[in-house]
């Protein structure tokens, strides 16, 4: 591995489960909301707004990572982002994670500090702090997330609130990490662009409060696809969502790589995942800030469509099939 | 396996990672600190004290559990168990569970919802409930659950806060579990009485925020050994801790086993784990309420001794030796 520290060669087995979490525990360090950090039975976390948003999400190797693909800190990166997400996507602030970590004992424990690393930095991004977890040894290495956040006085956001006639925005990108995801599935390592957005998704997490400041009636994080999350929507709201294909430009990279691939680029636009976009509804005459793009609009009705027709082609993924 | 529901039958990559999440959410009950509960992109917690404490721990199959050694339901309020104990033991009220679960495919469905039930079960009993989670198929069947709980105005009991002179105080059972343990991987059933409580350990919740108001100067959950976890106590604190092997009675089913099989009775009671008993230390003139009872003393120095010599016997686990 690539990726290791002065300790890289040395498998968690032979500093133990006590050893492994003081490593890991040395190299993270801790915001204003972190009041009790590791170490104790459990972490005090600020919770000003006297509600906590909490979401759970769990990685698991050879589903969703591989280590052959991605450097341990960029994993870490990932796996925090895809928790912190899902607290943006509620309008709330992250305050804080907790992580789960099941290690082969052959793992070595410069890639658990990477790791540790990269989960810390992720947090540290968006003003969180990793403060506490549990580690284990197991036969498969598997990263299971705890994200808290703060809602600030605010609703959540809910995926229900979303009316006829309100706007459909985005923000952030889609199909990058799904078109990385395919790059490297056959065997090539570039557009660089693609995969690098496949190993660090490069999520708009400041558009989530704000979109939550600014009125939004739902909002998700597009992590099963952006046909899939707003099918989410779309039900829990009990309304229909269209969007409108020219609304997605296909970036020339992707081109190329679709077009070299024999995939239909839509397919990663519209129905891949991991990028963790947020899409959210407006009312109507919402004067979307700088980040957030319309793609479509609410309408009376059930189900997703684009541009009135049901999109021909995966529209999500399953992690179970 | 003898738990099952009329789905018992299905496996869970037959009704897949949404139909599975939707059949265990439909099962759940959610208490008066739940806001928002599962089927968003996160859930949202009473935190009436503007502080949350979390805490996560994980459970790796045949690992930290059996299912040939115990049923889904029973696996389920041990996990449950294994978290609301930490957060107990920081003197808080707990208020809810996430958990991420990761599932073999050829595992059934049944075994999920019974899972789901004693996560449910005993979230319940202190009030608390599982708001959310989420799952994957991965080739190691693993529970990680996050807890979250509510000092209701009290300063955390830490690890850090021990005294000399202080008492050493403990409520809830130890030895039980590990005796269980022993005799399942002898290849006993019997006696019940241990095998029930490796099976499903009854923790002494209430005990925790008791302490806590009574001025408990440092307090752990039992879940090392009370011998390692007041290792920790005596560690984080800078003081010794010395244990009267008087103090523990061993209870005449335990005796038996320990005797038909070999073991000393002392090396459950004194360093076995997974029992989740409290303990915790007081002023010394503190008079102890029921369900905790005096074991042992707070002196200048550092380490753990009974009777003032070190314990010739095994101190407590390690999960990746």
């Amino acid at each position: 591995m690539s990726e290791r520290g002065d300790s890289g060669g040395v498998g968690v087995a032979q500093v133990g489960e006590f050893g492994l979490i003081d490593r890991v525990t040395a190299r993270l360090s801790y915001g204003s909301t972190v009041l009790l950090g590791p170490g104790d039975d459990a972490a005090v976390v600020t919770a000003p707004d006297a509600r906590v948003v909490a979401s759970t999400d769990v990685l698991v190797d050879g589903r969703h990572f591989r280590r052959d693909w991605a450097g341990a800190h960029d994993i870490g990166r990932r796996a925090a982002a895809a928790n912190l997400a899902d607290v943006v996507a509620m309008g709330a602030e992250p305050t804080a994670l907790l992580v789960a970590l099941c290690v082969p004992a052959d793992v070595e424990t410069g890639w658990v500090e990477q790791l540790a690393d990269g989960l810390g930095a992720e947090a540290a991004s968006v003003g969180a702090s990793v403060v506490g977890g549990d580690m284990s040894a197991s036969p498969t290495l598997t990263i299971a997330v705890t994200a808290l956040g703060d809602l600030a006085g605010r609703s959540p956001v809910t995926r229900a609130g979303a009316r006829p006639g309100d706007l459909v925005a985005l923000a952030g990108r889609t199909g990058y990490a799904a078109a990385g995801f395919t790059v490297l599935s056959r065997g090539f390592r570039t557009p660089r662009l693609l995969v690098e957005a496949y190993r660090r998704p490069e999520v708009p997490y400041a558009a989530g409060p704000a979109a939550a400041r600014l009125g939004a009636t739902a909002m998700i994080d597009v992590s099963d696809g952006l046909l899939a999350d707003l099918g989410h929507v779309a039900k829990a709201s009990g309304v229909a969502i269209d969007l409108r294909r020219d609304a997605f430009e296909v970036p020339p990279q992707m081109r190329d790589a679709a077009q070299a691939l024999g995939v239909d680029p839509y397919a990663w636009l519209l129905a891949g995942g991991d990028d963790h976009a947020l899409v959210a509804t407006f009312p109507s005459q919402t004067v979307l800030p700088d980040g957030w793009r319309e793609v479509g609009r609410v309408a009376e009705g059930r189900g997703v469509t684009v541009d009135g027709a049901p999109f021909d082609g995966p529209t999500g993924w399953d992690h179970f099939r």
